[in-house]
């Protein structure tokens, strides 16, 4: 690998610690390809063995990491004489291991445990709308993931230190900002949406079967640039994408009477793909060619579905192709009005809409925030969820099977992971904003099916960089200009004024 | 596990064992996912990931086997109170681990080098029909082999030491006997069915959709019974089977030209997968839950893809599925007749028939063991190859690419894996000889779809045992005899005495 700079000429120490590092990384990347065939082809009977093998993965990944040799590897590569590169990289690669190496391999267990446990506990719980009945083991988790939150850093806020397993660098400062502003300047909007008069498009309203929806999904990933070389599309109960930059993988669903959720949805993990395959190939196996985390992540996903994939010029693009497969003939502007409609009155977060969707990830946030500090009790959870769908969307599921049961993330003891969607999103129009700035014609780009350069611009500013920068680093090196949700707000504002007439 | 009496009654020693065990047995049975998925649906481009991630889990697997702490588990197990089955679990991993902990990591590490690269030029020199490109590599793989064995036991032959990395207990005297009254007998049968003037039915000479002929397989795989549930069915290059008790997978191939090749090599790799689906549940992870190497899993494929699947009483059953899904309408004679011509003119030994294969076996066999002794220098292996082909078969290859470059098994340094083949064809005949004397109506069971009865057979004989039978115990255990050759010959005598006038 001549193009390897940051191994070629590297110190023997830091070269030793790449090669440690890179036995970890590569075991957990076997754990990734074993949980894509779990959930993607594996026969339903082969879930034990796979159990096994997932442990045992993990596992060893862990004690490698935490084994005396990889800390005195480390020790001695951060004595030795590094570019910046490197320096970044052993910055990773230590904070992983402080990570790892301060909770108890008790602690670690039991926490693996219990998640095992509170699976199969919270899916019966949401089957039978009985909270009650996952109470109990969700008490433990949160008291679980306090104690993990204590052994990695006792002096900080517990929370914070969960909110960092997922994004280890914007802090829960400008975490809570963004949130805090992002309800107090949306809740307003959606009222006004709410209360206009205006009449959007709907043309799709027959059913259309999944070989059709396919076959458009297929048509998307073509015109939008996937590398089948590099890639696969498959379907899944929840759509995910999984991977590296030699082979990223993106699954979808499909539901015969929605064929627009198929599509956002594809288009989103093409988002999370193509980050991944434009993380530089020398660097497999090292923090310098592994994504930024969750926030920078779903800053892609959302982008490609968000800016690209539900904005006018794509629709222009995509009328065509949609008529062809699905039979529906409509204008771009009736398609790019169906693509955009906001429903306040949608309980269900995975399928909110652009606006909407934020206020789902500002009440886990404020909810899980409190119950980490003691602020509120797991059996309080269901009262308070539902005065915050009130009071930010105005009205009340059902039942707590559409409500507080509704998500995954808390069975696996995820506390922290629901504010990197918003993160996320926020980053997706600050960076598309910047793209949009320094590429001469992107909406005519977009139009004509021309998408190299925001690919070339995606990579050139964010994918290729892998860990090498901390994400407000990465956002202004990219960007010119400090992490902020101002471009999103006014690009929502905007664009929702426009197609509501407010 | 309540049913797991050889853990849960275990002394401690054992059972730190089994853990320790249990780790490694899942890092390589996730090794085996991985393979499985990089042949069978792995994009092209993920080739440099892939092989990074199963060289960690392979040095990892063989770091933890061969660790001091491994070592003294095995010694602390074997100095306590145990009964049989453990007795026969510490045996099998003792085995293992001498096996590994032998050899330097050094040259562990040459050979795997050495593989890696012997694999392309292989290709190549098969492409371009160039024995001279991969004589110099094979070389070194022969000379790598033999300190590799040397190692393992420097007072042994090195040929017997290889052989029992794929055989371990037959041992290489009941190989070499049973290889030469395999040639001393079958040559002269090949020689009178070649003199013979039957004329047998060829109904297959259209050509038949891959989609067809896949509809078929899937009948068939009903039909004999594969549990869905555990495996799947998918097309790969080379057919194979990969998994375990809960989760056996096989490939096949489609040539529209060749129904019957997919067809029995569809039998052929659901007889592995039903070994695998039939070792105990409870011992997963342990050698009680393995199978029993190379040649009683040969037996099992070929029990099924010759014993049944090439008998008229399946062909009974079958035709009129065949029928149905390919169109083609003949006797079930007929298709009998087809499904067992011999074609001694074939020189390729994956489309050899049933008596003719032995001789490509044979040849194989000769050559790599005299290869390993020295006896043989790799630069006269294609003259050596055709004399012996003229010999056995009365035909010599138009060139080496369709001669002794056409295996891929040497470029992976494996000598002495062919011989089993073979031994497991012969046991094979002698197991089913024993279930058709056990079972009532073996025969009737057959053409009726009934496979119930030949399935119990082979797990209450074989499969439930996992590894804790050695080979001949195992086959002694089962049929009442000592392994052996004439059950396979008179079986194969009688038959195609029958089929073509002798």
């Amino acid at each position: 690998m001549a193009t390897d700079t940051t191994r070629s000429e590297a110190p023997d120490a830091y070269a030793e610690l790449l090669e440690r590092y890179g036995r970890i990384s590569s075991i957990q990347d076997a754990g990734g390809v074993l949980s894509w065939d779990q959930q993607v082809i594996m026969p339903e009977g082969g879930t034990p063995a796979r159990s096994r093998q997932l442990s045992a993965l993990s596992a060893t990944g862990h004690e490698l990491l935490t084994a005396e040799e990889f800390g005195d590897a480390l020790d001695s590569a951060e004595a030795s004489d590094l570019d910046a590169s490197q320096e970044a990289a052993v910055r990773e690669i230590r904070r992983e291991y402080e990570r790892s190496v301060r909770v108890d391999t008790d602690l670690v267990e039991r926490i693996s445990q219990t998640t095992s446990e509170a699976l199969p506990v919270w899916t019966q719980a949401k089957d039978e709308d009985d909270f009650e009945a996952f109470a109990p083991i969700l008490e433990d988790l949160v008291e679980l993931k306090r104690e993990y939150a204590n052994q990695i850093d006792p002096d900080a806020d517990p929370y914070a230190v969960l909110f960092a397993d997922y994004e280890p660098y914007l802090g829960l400062d400008t975490a809570e900002q963004v949130l805090e502003r992002l309800r107090d300047e949306l809740v307003p909007l959606i009222d006004e949406i709410e209360a206009s008069n205006a009449d959007l498009a709907t043309p799709f309203s027959g059913t259309y079967s999944e070989a059709d929806q396919e076959a458009l999904a297929r048509d998307i990933l073509d015109s939008v640039g996937y590398d089948w070389d590099r890639g696969r599309l498959d379907v899944s109960a929840h759509p995910f994408t999984s991977g590296n930059q030699f082979d990223a993988r993106i699954t979808t669903r499909f539901d015969e009477a929605d064929p627009l959720g198929a599509l956002t949805s594809t288009i989103h993990e093409f988002g999370h793909a193509t980050y991944a395959l434009g993380l530089p190939e020398e660097s497999y196996g090292t923090p310098l060619g592994e994504a930024r985390d969750l926030s920078v992540h779903e800053s892609q996903s959302r982008l490609w579905e968000n800016h690209v994939g539900r904005s006018e010029p794509f629709w222009e693009l995509l009328a065509p192709e949609v008529e062809e497969r699905l039979g529906v003939e409509a204008t771009p502007r009736d398609f790019y009005e169906a693509a955009n409609r906001i429903y306040p009155d949608n309980r269900i977060r995975v399928e909110a809409d652009e606006l909407t969707y934020h206020m789902h990830i500002v009440l886990r946030f404020e909810i899980e925030r409190d119950l980490i500090s003691g602020d509120l009790a797991v059996e309080d959870i269901p009262q308070v969820w539902n005065e915050k769908m009130e009071e930010y969307l105005g009205v009340v599921p059902d039942n707590d099977a559409e409500g507080c049961l509704q998500d995954i993330h808390w069975s696996h003891g995820s506390f922290g992971y629901f504010p990197t969607y918003s993160l996320g999103s926020v980053l997706a129009a600050q960076l598309y904003g910047s793209a949009d700035r320094e590429i001469e014609d992107l909406e005519g780009d977009i139009e004509a099916g021309e998408f190299d350069a925001l690919q070339e611009w995606l990579t050139e500013n964010v994918h290729r960089h892998g860990k090498r920068y901390r994400t407000p680093e990465l956002v202004e090196e990219a960007t010119g200009e400090e992490y902020s949700a101002d471009a999103f707000l006014e690009y929502a504002t905007e664009k929702f004024a426009a197609l509501y007439d407010l």
